[in-house]
């Protein structure tokens, strides 16, 4: 059908807003580029433009570098035997379940997974069990429960689950599980273990033979600073031929990444990021003081913090009876706190959340930390 | 592991030589961006920038415009009742054949087919069965033949097969089957019918509906002028429920979709580019003038285009027997083309094919078409 040229001019005026503030959304602060990812934007921005040298495989292009990224350094970073770039860590989730269990298994998750793991487990046609968190305030995930779940599994199925899940950190409360204790508990059972490290590779230290991870899924537009969507996966090496196992017909091609995955920026922002970030995981100590500053700010405001204390990760849960008393009364009703924020040059929390809202203050500058502390103060002050 | 930084100095100094040269290559020719798309680049750059202001969807985001984007003017574009961006073409056919058809069930392709149609059938754990090309010198698929296949599989399993599958054109020799009369006879037999259409949305007019396809898949890195990885998906009506079946937990979420799909610099450079490629998708016949120019004179050299004559496709593919010869002396050895074009500033064969090879003229200026014509006259008589 004929598209008026008219009616196409709202995609010639994109700009984002946002831009100009000062962001709190955990989804984001992770993902801004580097400058050296910044500055590879215009010359490889075109389609394809990855593949001017390939021979057949986006890992094994030498030219740019992404074989040696690919196989030397992502295990390097990860702390595993080999590695792909993915689509993202729901597609590496999927990926994972799919090559590995088979239609009807059980997959174990933490009560705090992401919404893309039980999604992936849908995908892959399993039947998903619960370890459940401690519940308010802290809503922590206990190790020891994976026993007590594998056991469920086994009782009912007569053999154990397909897979198991920590997400690590959670992408609700910021809750960093004893992942190793919990891979100890899996890898007693024979059940393969999963990490999802969305919210913590490239931004803290992850090693996944330390953590006892058979895989390791992360995500790069939330927490490598590169363009989205791109993630990685990273697993033991007794698992390569299931994960990778190769076309009948085609038989250089990976048949679970569809033959390649990540085929122009996202890949490129993220390899020029790398140096950066292989460095700015080294300093996530200070981050951790960052969080736990700004949650004393608004706990003596009566925000109170949910999730572990004291909390070990950028990403925290407030929440506020007092903010949602003073949305009761304000002009702007449960907008208040999304608009009075911006008159502070702040976003990232959801417009029409006052009781629960979580924010990240990964990478802001002491600068940017007075701000955002200051504007809660005055808001609850003045209200 | 601890990673030395003075390792990492290769992913600081990525370079794109190609960029410099006339690019024959027909994976890329048409997803150079846009003017507008380039100045896109570093705005959205960040991770996930299009997420500034999303309620749980991507495709429902109204800032910037996803949600007309996809809801409105795509299945326009496409001639579709809906539509969805998936990470790539390969990404949207195994949706469909995930979403419809049952493990063990065939289905149907051209001889012709993308490596990433088997791929994604095997992924699907699909059986399949082909529809035989003509064989030289045209490759010609005949509609025709899918009847008798159709009725091969229904004799052998007493039921049609879940799908079948065009691609149009194929990517080896940009032959532009008889769409319409396939979607005929599929529709006939009652199969669902997919278009794979990386090489020609985005490149030539096509409408779905028209050409009887209840499928529609493209690239938007590959013909679409956007950066990679990105694709789109089209369909009729009656297979949107199971297409994007939402999760029993996350109402919202589409389950074949994992949630989101193209979460940063891939949908905006869509958008951003839509406009321009919007208009000239209806200059294709140009596009087709220059290809048929340039078979011509490569004819002329002995250089023989093999596919259908006339051709009505940019992407082309040559069989050189004296090319191949001159390989034979040269010093170069297999190598010579390769070396002997990028000499005439011209890349895009890959190194070491002489006697067959592809290439695309699509939106070479006449200046540059010239350049590639003289320098294969030049190859051929010198050596």
């Amino acid at each position: 059908m004929e598209i008026p040229a008219d009616e196409l001019n709202k995609f010639r005026e994109m700009h984002r807003e946002a831009k100009k503030y000062i962001n709190l959304n955990p989804l984001q602060r992770g993902g801004v580029l580097s400058e050296a990812a910044r500055n590879a934007l215009d010359e490889w921005g075109d389609g394809y433009s990855v593949c001017d040298f390939c021979g057949g495989c986006l890992d094994q292009i030498k030219n740019p570098p992404v074989e040696e990224f690919v196989h030397k350094f992502l295990p390097q970073f990860l702390g595993t035997d080999v590695a792909r770039v993915t689509n993202g860590a729901r597609e590496g989730k999927f990926l994972i379940m799919h090559a590995i269990a088979k239609e009807g298994d059980y997959v174990i998750l933490d009560q705090n997974a992401h919404y893309t793991s039980y999604v992936a487990a849908e995908r892959a046609k399993l039947k998903i069990k619960y370890v459940k968190n401690s519940g308010s305030p802290e809503f922590k995930i206990n190790p020891d429960d994976y026993a007590a779940v594998i056991e469920e599994v086994k009782k009912e199925t007569g053999k154990p689950p397909a897979l198991a899940l920590l997400t690590y950190p959670d992408g609700n409360y910021g809750n960093v599980t004893d992942a190793q204790k919990t891979g100890k508990i899996c890898n007693e059972y024979n059940v393969p273990f999963i990490l999802n490290g969305a919210y913590s590779v490239g931004r803290m230290p992850v090693d996944a033979k330390k953590l006892n991870a058979d895989f390791i899924v992360g995500s790069w537009h939330k927490s490598m600073a590169s363009s989205g969507p791109v993630g990685i996966l990273g697993a033991k090496a007794q698992y390569e031929s299931m994960l990778f196992k190769k076309s009948e017909k085609y038989k250089i091609k990976e048949i679970e990444l569809l033959g390649c995955t990540s085929r122009g920026l996202p890949i490129i922002t993220l390899m020029a990021s790398f140096p950066y970030v292989v460095e700015r995981v080294k300093n996530y100590a200070q981050e951790v003081e960052k969080a736990r500053f700004l949650s004393g700010k608004l706990e003596s405001l009566g925000i109170i913090q949910m999730g572990e204390k004291p909390h070990n990760h950028d990403l925290m849960f407030f929440e506020s009876q007092r903010l949602f008393d003073i949305s009761q009364t304000h002009k702007s009703g449960r907008f208040f706190l999304y608009k009075e924020l911006k008159k502070h040059g702040i976003v990232g929390i959801k417009p029409g959340l006052t009781k629960n809202f979580k924010l990240s203050t990964y990478l802001m500058s002491d600068e940017e930390l007075k701000i955002v502390a200051d504007a809660f103060e005055e808001i609850v002050r003045e209200s």
